[in-house]
């Protein structure tokens, strides 16, 4: 991979993502110590970055290969942007959900016409149903991290903000099964002299930080963690961007991935998800290292339920 | 008034506030007919539009008045406007705030180091501390929305929005005191060509509307609102203004300032204080009458309790 492929990457979704503002808070640089540069993915169609990727991984199919659809198994994000970007290209979009995924997920997903093929809820179901719809249908299964794709679309995040903010020192991401993180260190790479990269990662679901010590792809067994998006792995395309390019995961408990998250509520006023508080709240555990360093952040999405805050 | 003394008043006060974004949304615009451009006062500083009209009024006294401070009765963001204002020009703010007012707003301006004076919760007993602080501390008296000053600082967020927008069809902003709507329609007056301005009112506090009948300053006797904002009445200085330039009082219920609320936190990742949305409402009751109008919507601010959410 090459600087010039994400370029064309980035080239090839323009005109299915938002180029999301980049904001600033005075009494977060305060309370940080650091220059802090939001990168506002919470804005992205459908709410998160997800959209920046599932759109290049349809854009990079044949026309035989979009005739026949596309299918993903995903109760998040990445299930949303697959149905958007899919509806935006004129691809039909198979989406394999949990019989017990919430109701307000489901519904996400049917706003933007994706079909949803229902399945008991342990990932062996879920892999087999849709292997089936591979088999029947003939559709193309999309990752939603794990996959080159997949992770050169999200990278066009971090492009967008070093584009505005070209002498970052970090840009801070959380991370979940990797693709975002291993997009945006790709990205920083390319696209800047010195700037590193760091992730946040729940303490309660810390397969990456484990990950990058034992050189393998660790998993979790629990993953009791308000952020929702960070509970899967890293997988092997991703995996090894991730060991060459970033600098390093730093752990955050629950409280401070909540208070960070209702930092960014009450004074940037803007609405995310509790995932996406979690590259804050590991700049905010260590901000002694990151004194009036100008930092970069991800906030990867903004989808929650209104009715179920953590707060 | 003429034209210069808005752009003086923009130029005076442009160190003291953020120039808020303008943002759009597909969904938003699908849902109204409309094109509509949110004008951000959510993002200002201390959260809300206030901080205009409060840095002018600070900006346009004498040494000698700065030197005695100034004074002001209220228990919502025109307190916190006046306490940040003062403390960054370095003068005394006296802030009247009755003795039940919620914890959250006494906080609020204690973060920027106003002195509170407590006293019972009447209007009456609100007016005479004012007036003591006045003769006892030599402090000048800031209205919060029924004072030349205050009105043309509100109206620098429409200036800012026509020069994005030059050629809106309408600007909604929601009417409270007056200060808002006045200033507003003194920018669209100044600074289009044909652009109209139109207020949102809650029906359980329709004063403004009713003062628009009757020719005269109507008041509520009672105020039974979620938009907590809008439960004062206009002025002798604004409602001239307001009957002179604006166009039209569209009323809202409470369930449609609610729905608006809800519909741009969660389609916009905005969060907006209930007031902010009864223009939005205003829209939406009416939107037969702006399909495919270009209009403008001053989101006034985003100072909300984050655990007493009406939804």
């Amino acid at each position: 991979m090459n600087k010039q492929t994400l370029i064309q990457v980035h080239e090839r979704i323009k005109p299915f993502i938002h180029r999301t503002p980049v904001l600033t808070s005075e009494l977060l640089n305060e309370i940080s110590g650091a220059h802090v540069f939001f990168k506002c993915e919470n804005f992205q169609k459908m709410g998160a970055f997800k959209m920046r990727g599932a759109a290049n991984a349809i854009l990079s199919l044949t026309d035989e290969e979009r005739a026949s659809g596309v299918v993903t198994h995903s109760s998040g994000n990445f299930a949303q942007a697959v149905s958007l970007a899919s509806k935006k290209l004129g691809v039909k979009a198979y989406i394999v959900m949990p019989e017990n995924a919430p109701q307000v997920k489901k519904d996400g997903v049917k706003t933007y016409e994706g079909e949803i093929i229902e399945c008991p809820s342990t990932i062996e179901h879920r892999e087999s149903a849709a292997k089936k719809i591979q088999k029947d249908k003939g559709a193309t299964f999309l990752h939603p991290s794990n996959q080159d794709e997949v992770i050169y679309g999200q990278g066009t995040a971090a492009m967008e903000l070093l584009e505005e903010q070209p002498d970052l020192d970090y840009i801070f991401t959380p991370v979940g099964g990797g693709g975002l993180l291993a997009g945006t260190a790709l990205a920083a790479h390319h696209f800047s002299n010195h700037c590193k990269v760091i992730a946040g990662e729940p303490m309660e679901a810390d397969d990456a930080y484990r990950s990058l010590l034992s050189g393998e792809i660790e998993t979790n067994i629990t993953s009791n963690t308000v952020a929702d998006g960070l509970r899967t792995h890293l997988g092997d395309r991703n995996f090894p961007i991730i060991q060459k390019y970033v600098e390093k995961i730093i752990r955050v408990e629950e409280d401070e991935i909540i208070n960070a998250m209702k930092l960014i509520w009450e004074r940037m006023k803007l609405i995310i998800e509790p995932s996406s508080a979690v590259a804050f709240a590991a700049l905010l555990r260590n901000k002694e290292d990151y004194k009036n360093k100008k930092v970069g952040i991800i906030l990867s999405g903004g989808n929650v339920d209104l009715t179920r805050l953590p707060f």
